[in-house]
């Protein structure tokens, strides 16, 4: 197989330790030689924020995360970032969260140090959003990667254990179509893998015990390992699915991850031979979508569109919205007919693919 | 098994295509915007590296490369770059080439595109090394690593096999013991897991036709891997063995890697379970051992160190050697026995590990 193909790799820190993370922390100013740190959390965040940022002299906390980064947020974040001489930014919580901290990074190019609570992996990215007049603009910039991660396992633990799955499961589908996606290439290939055999190790553990920490150390490292590799191989055909149900139709988001990705991985798995051989190693199985099935049926994964809201009648629209987004990376080719025999499948959760 | 470590990914454009070194350079002055570039090559790599320069504007060619990178030879490539303003160095050649490259980036910050025509490995790490008085010095700066790294396989095509052979296997050692040095993390271990995972493919597909571009490509990219697990991971047990070897006994560099990495090995994997069962999977084989050994069967790797130049009286005083250096983070503990066992086996090529 003749590789051709250009990779970016973004420089970054990350640094893993269970407990570890206001040591951590404070080790990541100090090394920078920060003075002047804004915290980045939300009100719920503030308890946990405090106790990460403890060793650490604090010039502001701010506070006014929202879902999407509303542009007047991004602005009064930015004035106080500006009012305080801020030269680091410490966030600690969410894809929200995180995703503030960028706006700030974006236009003043302030370093982040980001502590993550969730499995959104939006700091191993740099990728920016925001939302004005409930329209999203998203872009690409480097001042916005975090310099640092700081991944603590003990600050998941509050996540229940049904959300840690479902958001498991979509860092899960990110590491899946990284194999086929517009820039999938062999690097990403291999981290996408790693991160589909830590989050397989680590979202069965934490279904049987929410405060099972080495089960939660496993999946936020695959989650990470999720969001790099998406970041550099971008959307596949999975994800590009997602994105019409998700849009036009007001699906959950996890939900309609979970129950679409194996009918895409049966579709794309036989024409993509080295992904599925490197899938089913990480899955410890025999084929790709065995290892999946297995998975899912130890979480309880959600099997059918229609119990989700979505409608036999909408088929033939969403068919005709997918098709003109289909990456031409895919390895397969995709049909009118393809893509209606797979949303079928997965409307009534039958066909299931073994 | 807890995760704790720090891990620092360079960032870096990695570019592979056969035959479009050209293109992929002029792509990146472009992309940079650079102006004035300066083309480093030795002497022997002048033409390739005007083939590879043909569609950019050269400001200057500078061919005063040197193994090691003497000091003063450092100081006439600083000084051309000053004379002619130059805004890119495009390094075109092997480790001594890229050496160069870097010692002129270190004291200027002019960005490095290098262009591999070896599988040294220095274009993807961001170490320094300089030679005064034949005493080398080296250094860890973010100045010295190239922002873009073109690889082409077709410009390896003139490395002769038997020399991509003992330079693959070089790269295999830091693969292998990249999986239980002193910063060995998982992301290393997957990294330096993908590279055996190409070397294997790669080596013997040269060794059987050295014309083969899709091994010369595999080998390429595993030798690119080994050097990014390696610069992150640090030197473990096997380098620390062949560092001595090398420097108190003038053995062969290539000869010495290649004869000690099975006993390393063999010493090691029981110990390391999760190291073990990555390269088991990567070499495609039951244990690592077993797949190391079938690989080298394949190469008709060097067996024995007495062949190279090792007397058995100087086993007693290598342990010596060796011992205070053994990294604590080898998952065994080492005592003198162990080292002098070890050094026994690899001067005779006996008890050879299976």
């Amino acid at each position: 197989m003749a590789m051709d193909f250009h990779h970016v790799t973004l420089g970054q820190r990350v640094l893993f330790g269970a407990g570890r993370a206001a040591e951590n922390v404070a080790g990541e100013v100090s090394r920078l030689g920060a003075t002047r740190v804004m915290v980045v959390a939300s009100p719920a965040e503030e308890t946990v924020a405090q106790q990460v940022c403890r060793d650490i002299d604090v010039a502001v906390f701010h506070d006014g995360v929202a879902p999407h980064v509303p542009v007047e947020r991004a602005e009064v974040a930015r004035k106080a970032a500006a009012e305080h001489a801020i030269d680091l930014i410490v966030s600690v919580g969410g894809g929200s969260t995180t995703g503030l901290a960028k706006a700030v990074a974006l236009t003043s190019g302030i370093p982040i140090v980001a502590v993550p609570t969730t499995y959104a992996g939006s700091e191993a990215t740099n990728v920016w959003g925001l939302t004005e007049a409930s329209r999203k603009t998203t872009g690409v910039d480097t001042a916005v990667l975090p310099v640092s991660v700081v991944y603590d396992a003990q600050l998941t633990l509050s996540l229940p254990a049904e959300l840690s799955v479902a958001s498991g499961l979509n860092a899960l589908a990110h590491c899946v179509d990284s194999m086929w996606a517009p820039r999938a290439d062999p690097i990403n290939r291999a981290l996408g893998a790693e991160g589909i055999r830590a989050l397989t190790e680590g979202l069965p553990a934490i279904q049987a015990d929410p405060s099972n920490l080495e089960g939660r150390e496993q999946a936020l490292y695959g989650a990470y390992l999720s969001a790099v590799a998406f970041a550099s191989a971008g959307s596949g055909l999975h994800h590009k699915i997602c994105h019409v149900l998700g849009g036009a139709y007001d699906l959950p988001h996890a939900q309609t991850h979970a129950t679409v990705l194996p009918y895409v991985l049966a579709f794309n798995a036989p024409a993509a031979p080295d992904a599925e051989r490197r899938m089913a190693a990480a899955f410890g199985a025999d084929t790709a979508v065995a290892g999946l099935n297995a998975l899912r049926a130890e979480l309880n994964a959600p099997r059918a569109l229609k119990d989700y809201g979505f409608d036999e009648s909408s088929i033939d629209e969403a068919v005709a919205l997918v098709l003109p987004v289909v990456p031409p990376s895919n390895p397969r080719s995709v049909s009118a007919g393809d893509l209606r025999d797979l949303l079928r499948s997965a409307h009534a959760g039958d066909n299931f693919p073994s």
